[in-house]
Formats: structure tokens, C-alpha cells, sequence
């Protein structure tokens, strides 16, 4: 694109972004969208899109706007619908209402939009243009995207460890190494999480609840616990059992689970005693998951990331020391010298508490 | 104390402090000390001790007050000098000049001072009060004043690390964890340093020179270089011998030096293997080291946090995982459960290039 957008533009789509990020806990499988109806500097309406199934935030924005959305600059976080699911489409809200211009963050790659959606808006005489913050709006919505373009959800692997890079004591305890304030703020990205992921160790240990804690009634749509399982050595027993939220097993294909067990389950091929990861995600994508939190020990957490399919970590340092005895942060990685050492990248770096919470993403090597 | 300060006091004294700082490279073995001199709110004389043997904040800043001294309010960094060392007693050369009030961050420890100061200015109708932001200012000293109240140096651990808290592989192999930033930021630590300290094993392995590269001609005053070699193994190798800044052996009492050997050298009780640590400050103290800049391995640094010696750990954390099988942050911890987990605090954090930084201090155990 080689449209150049002005300070009011950039300013009136950081706006329509934090709208859309409001629904984080709550549109998905639906991604976050944003919407802000403009005459010039003057906003004239906005909304965000809340739940699946209900208004989409275009929709919002011109009911707020009314007769003003007339000759109108729509900034808009993603491409308009161009198709009815459970609400209409978009696009011919925008074109009913006279609005004069649109202008997106980015093309929506979900394949009943795609393009159509803008085609549409030009064919009835509106001004289009996208681009404008893209990167931001494809880092919001990384977990939708991740589910449409590669067919797996977005995986975060969240940790919390000793400045000394431990995870555990050498005997499994581990309560607690972060404090009171990470774990709230844990909380809030379990609640955009479409699914929570531990592992059958982590449950014979920890026994973690894996349900959102938010402290306050900010609604959420609660995430699908998954427990992988390949024995189902655990289906009788742990707190992610209650009825708080909906869980998953997940177990070998050649275990025969017990006649009396009433867990919701699916196999997955398990080689050497480890699941295929891939094969476990694409599972959790064609269940609608956008992203997914892995909360887990040194030996999962290690084998998403030998797998090249951890796509962020969030991890929480704590100041204090463990030793060496202590288990580490990750299992298996197979590093032997620094050149095969994995680099990734602060995205975020801030205070939580006493802790540092980093957010990191891999640095994936260039191809030659 | 029960002044109470305004708004204009804590301004005069940040700045004051900020002077102070500007000699940390350069005043050892003294005190950094910065000095103000104001009518009101309006600055009429400043300075800072720059070099040991050259004049005192305070004559610095009379100097550029001039007849503007008389009546004036003094805010200085540290309790005036009442002693004549190198150069004449600060506290007369405030009553010559006729300064109506002195205000000061900090009694000085030092004996020769100790009130002395404060006492000589009262005895001649000054008004003194001390106290402002005196947290801050024995953070600024906090080298001077540990080798004054504790007879040893302030020990820094500077150590490069992995997310997971490594600092080497297995293979000893460490050249680069962190960027380039970091360790150009370590040389402004060194710099502040009195002494730095390796090991037999860092010299044999990393072979660091120990020297301060700023990259411009801020000037410094090389710090002692100290390799702590029981059996004097390294003397005839490394950068660490090279004659950019003095170098100091330390060797166990029973190792005899070879003839030809031209190298400073003390020596300091071993006991299984390991150095009495204590012994090493207080040697270095009696040298007039404030504070103490450990760059070594895992073994050396976990023995300086076991024996309760490191005041204050220094960590580049870089953004990339080297594996469970590489060397640890510390050995030798012995810590089993998290009731025995060593505590610590943040003290600064930030980010230096891509890696992050983190000043911090150990959280000392209440006594009941």
C-alpha cells in the first residue's frame, strides 16, 4: 500500500485497537475487533465486538453513530465481514449507513472474508484503504491468526522461575517462587487463552485448578483444560476434575480408558513416551482454540520448545535463587554449544510485584 | 531527626548527589561527595570531589559562590571534613566564608570525622542539619562506607546469564551470552570498582584482560585486578598480567612463589580448596578497596553468595536459552527446599540493548 496515513488516522486506530482488545477474554473463537466512526477528528460512534454470536463492532459503532456515520471515516482493527454467520454482514451495515471511507489494520484471512469484504465496499463507491497498523492488530489477534493461516493454534508457554533459572526444587516444590502479584496477573492471560495445557506430571504434583481467577466479575469465557495424559494415570483425580470449566484428556491411542470414566477425551500418537505436539494443536484448532497456554514442568515445556512450537514465553522471574540442584527451566533442549543456543526476543519487559515479567518471542533463523 | 525539609531542600540535595556521582570513577579510596551552594533557591556555587588528593566539594563550591557564600545554605553529600588530610578541613573553610546554614545527607562514618564536623560548625553559630535523602546517599557510598563500618569492601557479582540461568556451557565455552550493549555497560561498573576479582579458572578459560574500556577518555582510576589462584597456577599467563592497571595474586599460605616472579602477591588462609573469603575483603579493605567487582564462574560467585559476602548481584540477562546441560548461575548453594531459598530484591531493572539488567540485594533474614 502506498496510501500515507495521517496523525489522526494512526490516533483513531491505536483507538479502535484498544477497543478491540476489551474482548479479549470473550469473543473466542471470534477474533478482537475494534471500531471507531470519525468526521474528522470528531468521534462520532465506536464499538467492540464482545462475544461470539452477538453484534460484531461495526455494527456497534454505527448504532452509537446514528445519522452522523453519513460521508463518515470508519477505522476498523480488521476486515469487515462480507458474510452472514450468526449476525449479517458488515460490509452492508457500512454501505447502508453512507459512510465515505474505511480504512483497516489488515485484511481478514478467514477464508468466508479474505478480500471479499473490502471488494465489496469499493463496489459500492467507498473508499478503501488497509495496512494502517497492521502489526499491532495482527499482534493482538496472533492467536486467530495463528488458527487460520497455519492451522494450529498460538502457543504461549508461561513460566515462572528463580533468577537462577529454576523451576522446582530436585524433590517437585515449587509453592511458591513467584509472588501473590504474578499470580493474579497470570490470571488475566489464562482468561485469553482458549485453552490451558499441563501434563500428567504437573497434575500428580501441583494438582492446579486451571481455572480463571480474575478477582473481580470481569467476564470471561473460560478456557478447555487439557491434560495430556498418555496413560490417563490421572482422570481419577485433581482439582482440574471439578466442574468449573470444561476439560480434555488426552491419551494414547492404545490405552482403553476405565468403562465408569466420564471425562471428555481424545487420543493423540504418542512416540517415545511424548505426544506429537503438532498433532495435539491441530486437534485444539479444529476445536476453534486460537490460543493456548502451557502450564507445565521443565520436561513439557521443553519438548514444545525442541518442537519449534513454542511461539511466545511468559515468564515470570522471581528474585531469588534455587541452586543448581534445582530443576530447570526447560528439559531436552539439546544444546551442546552456544551456536545451537536459542535466541528469541523481548517483546515486553515490565515489573509484576517483587517479579520481572518478560514476554519473548523466538528469533527464528533466516533461511539462506 | 525532626526537620522537616522542603521541596527545595530535596532538589538542592539531588543535585547535589548527582555531583557526587560524577566522581565514582576517580575519588577512590575517599567518599564521592557533591556540594551546593545556594541563596534561596538559586544555585550560587556547586562542585564535586573529583580526585583523591584534589580539593572537596565544599571549597570547590565556595570557590564559585565567592562573596555569594555569606548567609548562604550549604547542601553537601556527606558531614564536612574537620580533619586536615591531603588538603585543609572543610568545616573551616564553611565558617571562613560565612555560610548562615549547612545541610548534610550523612554524618561520615570515617573516624576522623564522625560528628566532628558537624560540631566544629555549630561551635562557630552555623544551623546544621543532616538526614536529607540519606538513603540515597549511602547508596552512593555504599562501597566507602562498608570498608569504613564493616572493615571490608561492598562485593558486587557480575555475572552474564541465560533466561535459564546459565553462564556457560558445559565445555566452559561463554563467549557471547549477552550483547554488546551489556558489555560495554559492565566497563562503567568496573570503572566505579576498587578492585576486581577472578579466578584461577576464569584466567585459564575466558582469559579476561580485567581492564576498563569506556570507548571515549572519561578518565578513571584503574581498579586493582586480583586473581584469587591458590596454587598459583595462572602467574605466568593471561591478559590479566598485562600493564594497563596493577594486578594482585593471591595464593595459598603453603604455595611457594617461583624465584623469577614478578608479580604482587598476599596470601590468605585455603581451606578445602577455597579461599577464607573474609580474609580476601579484609586484605583488600586494609588496601583501601570501597568496592569489590566479582567476574568469575559459578563456583567462585556461588561461594561468595554461600558465605553471605555478595552485597549486591549484577545480572545481564540475555534473551536466549543455552539448555539444562550448561553450567549454572551458582554452585554450591546447598539449598533443598524453598524455605531454604536464597531471597533477594530489585533494586534497578532495565534494559541494555537486548538484554535485561537487573541490580539486586539480598533480602537478609530478620534476626527475632
Amino acid at each position: 500500500m502506498s496510501t500515507t496515513f495521517t496523525a489522526t488516522d494512526h490516533l483513531l486506530m491505536a483507538r479502535a485497537l484498544r477497543l478491540a482488545e476489551r474482548g479479549a477474554y470473550t469473543t473466542k473463537p471470534n477474533p478482537m475487533v475494534g471500531c471507531v466512526i470519525a468526521q474528522g477528528d470528531e468521534i462520532v460512534g465506536e464499538g467492540f465486538h464482545q462475544r461470539a454470536g452477538e453484534a460484531h463492532a461495526e455494527v456497534i459503532a454505527l448504532q452509537t453513530a446514528g445519522a452522523r456515520a453519513k460521508g463518515a471515516t470508519v477505522y476498523v482493527s480488521l476486515e469487515p465481514c462480507a458474510h452472514t454467520g450468526r449476525t449479517g454482514p458488515c460490509a452492508d451495515a457500512l454501505i447502508a449507513a453512507g459512510v465515505a471511507r474505511v480504512i483497516a489494520a489488515m485484511r481478514d484471512p478467514f477464508p468466508q472474508v479474505d478480500g471479499v469484504g473490502f471488494d465489496k465496499l469499493r463496489a459500492a463507491g467507498i473508499v478503501v484503504e488497509w495496512g494502517l497498523m497492521e502489526a499491532q492488530a495482527r499482534q493482538l489477534n496472533r492467536g486467530f491468526l495463528s488458527r487460520v493461516e497455519r492451522g494450529r493454534p498460538w502457543v504461549r508457554i508461561k513460566l515462572g522461575t528463580s533468577l537462577d533459572g529454576r523451576t522446582a526444587m530436585a524433590s517437585g516444590e515449587s509453592k511458591w517462587i513467584t509472588g501473590e502479584a504474578s499470580r493474579l496477573d497470570v490470571q488475566k492471560w489464562r482468561a485469553r487463552a482458549g485453552a490451558l495445557i499441563t501434563g500428567a506430571n504437573t497434575v500428580l504434583i501441583d494438582d492446579p485448578s486451571l481455572t480463571v481467577r480474575l478477582g473481580d466479575d470481569t467476564p470471561f469465557v473460560a478456557p478447555l483444560r487439557v491434560v495430556l495424559d498418555p496413560g490417563l494415570a490421572t482422570v481419577a483425580r485433581g482439582k482440574v476434575r471439578d466442574d468449573s470449566a470444561p476439560t480434555l484428556y488426552i491419551h494414547a491411542p492404545d490405552v482403553k480408558p476405565p468403562r465408569d470414566l466420564h471425562v471428555e477425551r481424545a487420543t493423540v500418537p504418542v512416540q517415545g513416551g511424548y505426544f506429537d505436539l503438532e498433532a495435539v494443536l491441530k486437534l485444539l484448532a479444529a476445536r476453534g482454540i486460537n490460543e493456548v497456554q502451557v502450564e507445565t514442568g521443565a520436561t513439557l515445556a521443553g519438548a514444545f520448545v525442541a518442537a519449534g512450537l513454542a511461539d511466545e514465553l511468559l515468564l515470570y522471574v522471581a528474585p531469588v535463587l534455587l541452586g543448581e540442584r534445582a530443576r530447570p527451566l526447560f528439559s531436552g533442549l539439546g544444546i551442546d554449544a552456544m551456536a545451537q543456543r536459542a535466541q528469541l526476543k523481548v517483546v515486553d519487559a515490565r515489573a509484576i510485584g517483587e517479579d520481572q515479567r518478560l514476554l519473548l518471542v523466538p528469533v527464528r533463523a533466516e533461511s539462506p
